[in-house]
């Protein structure tokens, strides 16, 4: 199957599974390189100090990404779990925690339809507030799950997420950007949501800026993208309700192709402008 | 070591692992009779109705309580692990889904020392609100282990945690009670919290009530407590603030013996009124 597995899997007495206790990445590897491969260290390293996880050294994760990818004919992608290992007392981590780390290899083809456009949907699901885990790619992600159980119509893309105060927050698995006036935003993550790391690149490139939307102003925006590490970028050609209701429609084609163009060259995409 | 293991563990691709989707209990078995266990088996359909994950039979849980627990002298914590098993579409559940179950035993002495009185403290984590997950005992918990990782010092024995609102909701691994005037109340849990099954047990008594307390009200509370299926009854003898300082005390020892007199014998643990 061209799968490379590490470890086979945790004990049952492992944080990760008992309790969520740890991290994962998801990184697009390309012809044996890996993909905003910096991006995806910076994100682990924040993670692992917020939770108290100490993590392997950026050498060993290189080694153990290159060693899995080898096996990959084309293009891969590479999983990586890390929690925070056996042993302390119920929720009390241990007072010096062995991590483990696994890691998996998979064949990847983009889903290339969706980079000409999507219908995503409302999801029903409100996602918590949570300032002391949002941003991190942890393992206690049953509120995705659920988010992702609302539909299973596959012209259905994805699902976006609000928060409690009603705005914007991403999709299921993916982040979110609006377009206004010709400038592009994308919500601030400070309390729930992933901080993806084509996300990080467009931030620091400064192609994308922070900024908060509800409903109501995302259907007058100009135009809509979803997009991750991963997939590269999907644009809103409409969005539905929880309930099967259109809420908004959008067109701009040159629009979409702008943040393509300066998205997909992370990934090794084509741009799609024609 | 008297520990009975059933499976060794998950795969990497179990969704237990990777994105916290599952359930566990933890039961008290005293002289191999399962305490409370129809509260245990109610709470677990509950959460796999709600989540979607189907569940062993009654007869197949109970048939591996009783062999894990048979190699095991005296009282014993049975613990069960159950996940969506492995499948899906990253966080799209696979259609037919072959859950996964697993189960360990382990020797346990109560910590009886705690039932004279114990220190707990305000924990510094906010717990967030997340209706549809409320209740339910599921692997994504990371909060309780962040909550839990505020302090070390072992003269605290449980942490009190509120929501954005301001509501004491739990401890970190025991639900709370309070008592004024006579009554004994215990929060709701519609937004947040874990739904103990000695919780569930006492509402059906009609020993305590639903209702809402702050801090400030708690602090004026007549006696407060912790509480779980394992340990029995913790009354606080006193509440620390997150910086140190106090904020309460109590020392009615009759208001809590009169809790622990209605709470012990649903786990087979003295009363403690002499």
């Amino acid at each position: 199957m061209g799968v490379v597995d590490g470890p086979s899997g945790v004990s049952f007495g492992d944080r990760g599974l008992a309790y969520g206790d740890g991290m994962f990445e998801t990184i697009l590897v390309r012809d044996g390189t890996p993909m905003l491969w910096k991006y995806h260290v910076a994100r682990l390293h924040d993670g692992g100090r917020r939770l108290g996880i100490s993590l392997p050294s950026e050498k060993a994760l290189h080694d153990a990404m290159a060693a899995a990818c080898s096996q990959v004919q084309g293009d891969a992608v590479f999983k990586l779990i890390v929690t925070r290992g056996e042993g302390g007392r119920g929720y009390l981590p241990p007072s010096v925690a062995e991590p483990a780390w696994q890691c998996r290899a998979v064949p990847f083809d983009a889903n290339t339809a969706c980079w000409q456009g999507i219908t995503a949907r409302l999801c029903h699901l409100v996602l918590s507030d949570q300032p002391a885990l949002a941003g991190i790619k942890h393992l206690s992600r049953l509120e995705n799950v659920m988010a992702r159980r609302e539909w299973t119509d596959p012209r259905i893309a994805e699902g976006l997420l609000l928060d409690a105060r009603g705005e914007l927050v991403e999709g299921t698995c993916m982040n979110v950007a609006w377009c206004e006036q010709g400038q592009w935003f994308t919500p601030g993550l400070r309390h729930s949501g992933v901080a993806g790391t084509l996300r990080a690149a467009l931030l620091d490139a400064g192609f994308l800026t922070i900024s908060a939307i509800d409903t109501a102003g995302l259907s007058h925006s100009d135009a809509v993208v979803v997009f991750n590490s991963v997939q590269g970028v999907w644009p809103l050609e409409r969005l539905m309700g929880s309930d099967g209701q259109l809420l908004a429609e959008w067109n701009d084609l040159a629009l979409h192709r702008t943040f393509q163009h300066d998205a997909h060259p992370f990934l090794g995409y084509p741009s799609l402008i024609q």
